[in-house]
């Protein structure tokens, strides 16, 4: 058994990545920490655990991960980088849910998070953890940068029309959906009941912490730089992202499905829809599995990509144990072979 | 007072309209028909009426219209054309919720129909009801053809950009999703709380109705031919209609905000929102209203507007009512006043 | 046209409020204070007002009501006893939705409320305002003390059974389901979608501070003490009570629908619905209407009522304007005709 | 591994079986069947299935289930009866989830469903398959009758105090909300989002199919007749049922936490809450367990008892594993042990 560490894990992706390791059958989940719960039981704050789970919160100021093969943190942004560096010398491996370690380009970082970056050279040496562009990579890496949610959905929709260089770089355009849970559990006005439910609405259009994020990844996959237009929406649902992505295609006689359908052939994760089939956020509700569709409406020269996630799950919780699997030579999709739960 | 008839009116355009016909200050409803449900009370059929209403449904084969001024069709496709042109014989003026008359071209509708259509002479004569293009027509109208939803939301959407002349019209984008009341009061196993809850999902991407209607509408708009990109999304709610729509800018230091504001200035059912906040529609949910954003991203040259209304009312019912006051030269909002009804 | 004030005015009530109040054809809005957004206008903060309403709030410490022949208080409780003395001095009347009045017993409120209660002279005062138990006291009242939403479904759920003696008064039961704008607009952790969303849940079950109003009026209904057992729950939606009353029928031959039809005949906010038939929420959406059922199942000896309304308007503020129409002399349903918004 | 088979499997609690079972470790699924659906492949019908499940499902009349141990019946009642006879004649074992042989009186079922019954015998001999009521007898039972949904969260909210026999057995009240997903995979019209969503009301409340079985069972547990007024309700969600149960005490002074605790200490699928919290369905979604409070408000002679359970897993299919893991000698528990889903 593989022991592992959680930093954080008051939120949704906290409590989703403990439901998924303490079903896994390779691991055991040593501590967890969090400052504001310290002593409290984890099935006190999410009673979903009760009879699955004996750990209490550990306080950060006094947890040890000496015994730790791994250590996941489930932080907002700005935890990590002052407390990985650390970890890293004691020789324990780091899989990082939040920001800190996404963005290769510092300065773009501290740009867009308002402040200075703790551990630059950390974000050199991170690997970012999506296991169909880095798979290599991840399991050796001493520290992974998981993707954001709507990163992993649009560039998994993008990664075969780029890689196949047949659509136009220069506008890439991507609306996406996501449910609440992406605002995390934080009680915040837009995310009540009354305000988000029974509504659609876009948000942060004038620019999204994760816009970089996706023009950082869409340039290494095209091995050029692209431009994203990247308009996200606040869906009335708890879970699942859903993304809508637009290109002018190059080559308009391109087979655009089997060339989706060869590129995912061999990915654990990625399931191309059978062509004219919608995804839909609801097929993927607590699994690890991208659900990715294309179309080339009245054979013009726009394609269209339909790609879903559980922004909890691939986009979060489960692409974190898919890398720690990568990490610790297990399966990769090991205790990640739940079923989604629909309806 | 002015008395009008209702064909139709089992669905939920029709319950809508008669929401806004039952409390109208000029107007009495003297008969309403249905087929399927002659001689039942409405408020059997729809308890949100008890109270405020005495009438029961009339079966269509004994229907006397004949002291009607107006008479409004809420019927599915291809019933209005059917019975519309007697009407217009008797000097009844119609407003005709339904697609029959919607497309000046008579072929495409019978493609993307499938059928012969019946009455081709009074597509032609048909005026559009859209007020904020066709005012002045629909004023003198014998037969308004009331847009579809989602042609509202998107026209409205691209109207000052395309009479602008500052987008390349070779490739719109509408990214636009739905609540389930889109997909009428008809038991569909798509439409159960169990299948579109909870879940977002592309539809119809291959192809929708609303397609040619809207590349009919923002070509008259813009005078020569567009191209449009229509992705349609079945969101978990029950009213409300969300256009995101983008294009290439073709001349990038356009003031966006200046044009929708200006074009706007004076239409009674469009709100054009400060610049940076983002439409909801929740707020106009029950109103006869547009709201509507435009932004920039990143001052790039794709732009992005998000254009809301409630799919019953500006995209329906209100619609038809607002087309109505103008025909008979009431005030164009009288009776659609109603506040949205947030939350 | 009557000047009215409102005090507060940034939540739930108090937007549905103005929503009734800006469209009522007696009513001019004078003010509207709130201490935290003075200066905003109001459709920057309520969207859904864009439009419809050019006013500002008004700092409270500079409110001047001098004009005003109605004020309302819109606030928390703990606000308008304190303010309401020095207004009904000026001879301002007062229709106050919040809590501070509405318990006759001023030590059954300090122990509900946990703190003294500093004008316990008016709680004597106050017109209970229930109109189909106090319309014309509230005729004539200078302070009407507005009832909660569970009460007021809860009361009228009972009403025709305990004034006919036909029901067990000492054991009442009511089991109610609240939309989650019932907990106010207010950023709580379990009023989030992510929380609240696609769950069912009581709470409050040891003592919810609406259980002394409840037992107050009943037992005033009754003129005998009742003992009621009332368990809340979260529903996942956002507005609407479903209250469901259970008790044993002392003769369990009584016609139970012809004694709810008699009793409601002339209540023009009351429906009773055909025997046989269930009430629902979402039928007197945005409506001033209380729907009713009454069954007995199985021909046993217990009683099941159902009552529904919208908490936000025969809950509070239609029943408020119900309220103010009754004391200035207006009919009783003026500008609350609206009909339920379905679906 | 032992092999079953499953006769319908189209709706939800089918595809529900399917999750469990396909991810049972000591399980293989042989074949399922459909009349209408045969051919298809499973994940055509369910997504959610894709990459998870290669069956299609098999044409009934070809169904060969000689290799099977144990055949699941998801099917609607009415089909159980007639062949599940030939079955345990081939010594194959049946887990019945649908209605045929729940009740013990074979008149009662035909009263409640219409139509005679045309396996009576089979009815004595089926065991109800309630784990804490009937553990013993499920081991070798050659016929399970699982419990229908409401039935086991009334049951098991009323079992300790029944066993204990401190409440008036004469009046037992369980007022009840269920998501929609108890309706079945069928297109009704009241179960769509624009009708259920959004919308709280009670249905059937002059009798529910489920009321015998429950009476039945309550009855068994106290060894006398109990009386049980039951009120369902339509809940906007998808899963979860929440069974909030009134009784009058007998011996008010009882230590009501105690008796449930110490009657639940060893059940692997309950959990008794800490006193003065409230569960909620999304603590169990997807969770074979139901989640118990209980309570005495205001310490007067009401008790009050709270239990959720998922009404597709503990309500159905997941009690369907554990009563077949029961029967086939396994861990009860195996293949059960999946966390909740919460958010």
């Amino acid at each position: 058994m593989i022991r592992v560490g959680v930093v954080g894990g008051t939120g949704y992706t906290g409590v989703e990545l403990l439901r998924l390791l303490l079903r896994h059958p390779g691991i055991t989940v040593s501590l967890i920490t969090s400052r504001g719960e310290a002593g409290k039981r984890l099935d006190q704050l999410f009673p979903s655990l009760r009879g699955a789970c004996d750990l209490a919160f550990t306080d950060p100021t006094k947890a040890d991960y000496s015994g730790c093969e791994v250590v996941f943190f489930a932080t907002p942004h700005n935890v990590a980088m002052r407390e990985v560096p650390d970890l890293i010398k004691q020789g324990i491996r780091v899989v990082d849910l939040s920001a800190d370690f996404r963005l290769k380009d510092v300065a773009t970082w501290e740009n867009w998070y308002g402040e200075s970056h703790v551990a630059p050279d950390l974000c050199a040496d991170a690997i970012y953890g999506l296991p169909e562009t880095h798979r290599d990579a991840i399991r050796s890496a001493q520290l992974v940068a998981c993707p954001g949610c709507y990163p992993t959905a649009v560039q998994l929709g993008f990664l075969p029309l780029l890689e196949a260089g047949v659509i136009d770089r220069s506008q890439l355009i991507a609306s996406c959906g996501s449910g609440v849970s992406g605002a995390g559990r934080q009680a915040k006005l837009g995310s009540l009941l009354t305000e988000a439910g029974e509504s659609l609405s876009a948000y942060a259009v004038a620019g999204h912490r994760h816009l970089p994020e996706m023009e950082q990844g869409l340039s290494g996959i095209a091995g050029a730089p692209v431009n994203l237009t990247f308009v996200p929406h606040l869906v009335p649902m708890s879970r699942g992202i859903h993304a809508t992505l637009f290109a002018r295609l190059t080559d308009a006689s391109s087979d655009l499905q089997s060339l989706f359908e060869s590129r995912y052939a061999g990915e654990p994760s990625v399931v191309v829809l059978p062509q004219g089939e919608h995804p839909a956020t609801r097929n993927v509700r607590g699994a690890n599995t991208c659900q990715i569709a294309v179309a080339q409406p009245q054979s013009r020269d726009t394609v269209v990509v339909m790609s879903v996630i559980d922004n909890l799950v691939k986009g979060a919780a489960g692409q974190a144990v898919q890398a720690m699997n990568l990490m610790v030579g297990q399966s990769e999709t090991r205790g990640l072979e739940g079923v989604a739960l629909a309806p």
